[in-house]
């Protein structure tokens, strides 16, 4: 492999720690190294094709549709991505580039053009989620970062849009930042799953950053720091006389439910109402029960439960099919890292999503991987759209892919354009009407193509002359 | 639960999409909402008391042992973490912060005290990774962040070792970036990947802020771009001629492998060598022999074979064990994500590692959290500290958790003092230092503890004093 020719040298241990946060300037560098090695081959064997290349996903973790996710930050990256002197000054240091080829990237501006369904879209395998268009050096530099961005969005879109269906109506927060791959994951986990219908998060910057409702209860700490559970709640109560959400399960969920109804009795007293309980630990499905027993039982049915522990759609979908009076959920782990886990049967697979980015157009003729040693791999030549056609009920019957230029009979063109020569042309829904965007579209999609187990797969049909070509 | 009482707006549709990049004054809010509301709590009923909390891992999800990794970045937030003018600002729009608490927070600074194991120290069940001792407020504001950085790089740094051992000396390489969790988790996937043993990455941005060797070959779209494979590889070793991996499977491993034999000779005649061939599909067994066979009919045995494709530890030591010649691996998708998954078995869980930050110990006197309904949960009150005991092989036989003022009778110490009164008294060492520790440590532990499938608990004792207290 090419590795880079002079390493750069270990630094003495440090007393000022790095934080590893990454600046816009340094966007240019989050970038597999054969895309340089390969841009400085193709700039001195003069290559200046301009491709097509479309993103897509062969496979699908787990049910058979994706909720498309996380363009907004691609576009983002490729329309501000450049080599600043510092980033050329330190490639050149390493040795291995060329200094002409470096000094080819100071200009570095993508002035080709892309199409991609909007975000919030259902998509399926083998379809073509975003078409870039453009000189075959400039898309290789931004590949990695759209890949990394593009998947992790789409997979936590989906795995949202499976939880949200489990709790049939009922809200569902993301509350995964403390198990999400670093800080980055936790604040486009809370933006995807609010894409695929979650009603909020735990993270305060995800609302800063998004504008995505916040929501907050509070730890067994605070519980566990006062001489009595009842003391904790009070102090609680007094700190938020009219938003009150009281964790019981510190010490025993029954004993704590029935200190929450002290509490709710002296709220009412002062005219203001405990708003939720909220269960962490235990059998979820009896405890919920008989904490909603004990809050009947105190003239208390007003107050919600709230769960969390170990959730995702499987036990979400278990807890209401036996009738838990849970109120509202909140997922963490499973949410925030796209758990491929079937947590009835224990199968699992890689928690992530292999979307891919291949040049599929060269210079106007269509090129693809054959992949005689895995059919699998194979990429379906040429620039493509996706019409998606709607059956008189108003649900979607067939998706047909078809090349960019072939005359079509019917349905919606899904790829729109966002970019052209440079320039952007798209103004970007803001986060809510993505959502809703993504819940009409699933309403449109019949039951069997969205049922947790055993999904069925959506018909998409390849156009022939896409495949001979 | 709190939501924030008035909801950000939803923005009009933008034609300034976000990047969603961190700012280091923007690390303050990454924390989850009810650390706020709690800190509020605490503020209001003048709870000031000073607290011990423990960071640790209850159950590891694959095999028996953790390599710690994160403490740097954690560090680094806890030292710099203030609340700004305008995050204050923009918490006091939201209208649920009362502005006495906000204006409290103007003056954040940690002026505790932690001690922890060093970054590639193997830690097991139950003991204590940090121990932070502070004012509850105060400890309660970095906890999100804490928790996500450290469960991540430990889950990775772990999984690496897993990797790395599988491999039996070959070198192993991150290729995970694209299908990591966003950015952030590319970047410390890279790092915490070279603790646990990797010998680089492919994501060049971990060489520009760890200093970790990065590595590049070429892919499918450099093939795909010319007219033959045999031109493609002739312009990458012009473009490297000293420095060159070709990827064989484009089209064909085999007739791959043959023209990347022509080129080898080209190359041989101007004195050069082909470094290496990577294959990047199919079945790696039977191509890695085969390609072996053809390399050494054109008398070619020094370049090397490089493999890539969905590989984790079980598929690297499959390979191993039928005796596949290749020389080196790139992993990707499960090593940046910490896949939790057997491919033999097809049985998985969560790609996340569920460490837990909780109080110990409250003004000078041991909590801890009970948890009848679930005694998994339970906290082990107390601030204690690990004693690792060595048998006359030089191996460890034992570690011993210990109240932090107990006299012992023999071991090692592992909690070692990093911040002393708010201030910096470790220097932080080099990664390559980091990675030997790991190396060391894991090299005194038992093969009992480190096999793949089936490995035995490591002996911790948890000291009859605490458990009672």
């Amino acid at each position: 492999m090419n590795t880079n020719a002079k390493l750069p040298e270990q630094t003495s241990p440090s007393t000022s720690p790095k934080s590893a946060l990454l600046t816009e300037s340094e966007m240019a560098l989050f970038v597999d190294y054969y895309q340089l090695t390969m841009g400085q081959a193709d700039f001195k064997s003069q290559n200046d094709a301009v491709i097509t290349a479309n993103y897509y996903v062969r496979k699908i973790p787990q049910g058979e549709y994706l909720v498309a996710a996380g363009l907004e930050q691609v576009i983002h990256c490729i329309l501000n991505l450049r080599f600043t002197d510092d980033t050329l000054n330190w490639l050149a240091e390493r040795g291995e580039l060329s200094e002409d080829y470096l000094e080819s990237l100071k200009d570095f501006r993508f002035d080709g053009s892309i199409y991609a369904v909007p975000e919030g879209t259902i998509v399926f395998p083998n379809e073509p989620i975003i078409n870039v268009t453009g000189r075959s050096r400039d898309v290789q530099v931004f590949e990695t970062y759209l890949l990394c961005v593009m998947n992790f969005q789409t997979l936590i879109a989906t795995k949202a849009s499976r939880i949200v269906r489990a709790a049939r109506g009922k809200p569902v927060f993301d509350f995964g930042a403390r198990r999400a791959h670093g800080r980055d994951a936790g604040i486009l986990a809370a933006r995807a799953s609010f894409i695929g219908g979650a009603s909020g998060t735990s993270l305060v910057l995800a609302g800063r950053y998004f504008n995505i409702p916040y929501v907050g209860t509070m730890a067994h700490k605070f519980v566990m720091e006062r001489p009595t559970e009842v003391d904790a709640f009070r102090d609680y109560a007094n700190a938020f006389p009219h938003n009150t959400t009281l964790l019981i399960d510190t010490y025993d969920t029954l004993e704590g439910a029935k200190n929450a109804c002290i509490v709710a009795h002296e709220m009412e007293a002062r005219g203001a109402r405990l708003k939720a309980v909220r269960l962490d630990s235990g059998d979820l499905l009896s405890l919920s029960k008989e904490v909603r027993r004990i809050l009947h039982a105190e003239r208390l049915n007003y107050v919600q439960i709230i769960a969390s522990h170990d959730l995702d759609e499987f036990e979400i979908d278990n807890l209401l099919k036996e009738d838990s009076p849970i109120d509202g959920f909140g997922v963490g782990t499973r949410l925030a890292t796209g758990a491929n886990f079937n947590s009835r049967t224990g199968e699992g697979g890689p928690s992530a999503l292999g979307g891919v980015f291949k040049s599929v157009e060269r210079d106007g003729i269509p090129v693809g991987k054959q992949s005689l040693d895995e059919p699998d791999k194979a990429t379906v030549p040429g620039r493509k759209q996706i019409y998606r056609q709607t059956d008189s009920n108003g649900h979607y019957c067939k998706d047909c892919v078809m090349h960019w230029n072939e005359p079509i009979s019917g349905g919606e063109p899904l790829l729109i354009s966002i970019v052209k020569d440079g320039n952007l042309v798209y103004n970007f829904p803001n986060l809510t009407a993505i959502q809703a965007r993504a819940k009409t579209e699933l309403m449109k999609l019949d039951e069997s193509h969205k049922v947790l187990i055993d999904a069925k797969p959506y018909p998409v049909e390849i156009n022939s002359r896409l495949k001979t070509e």
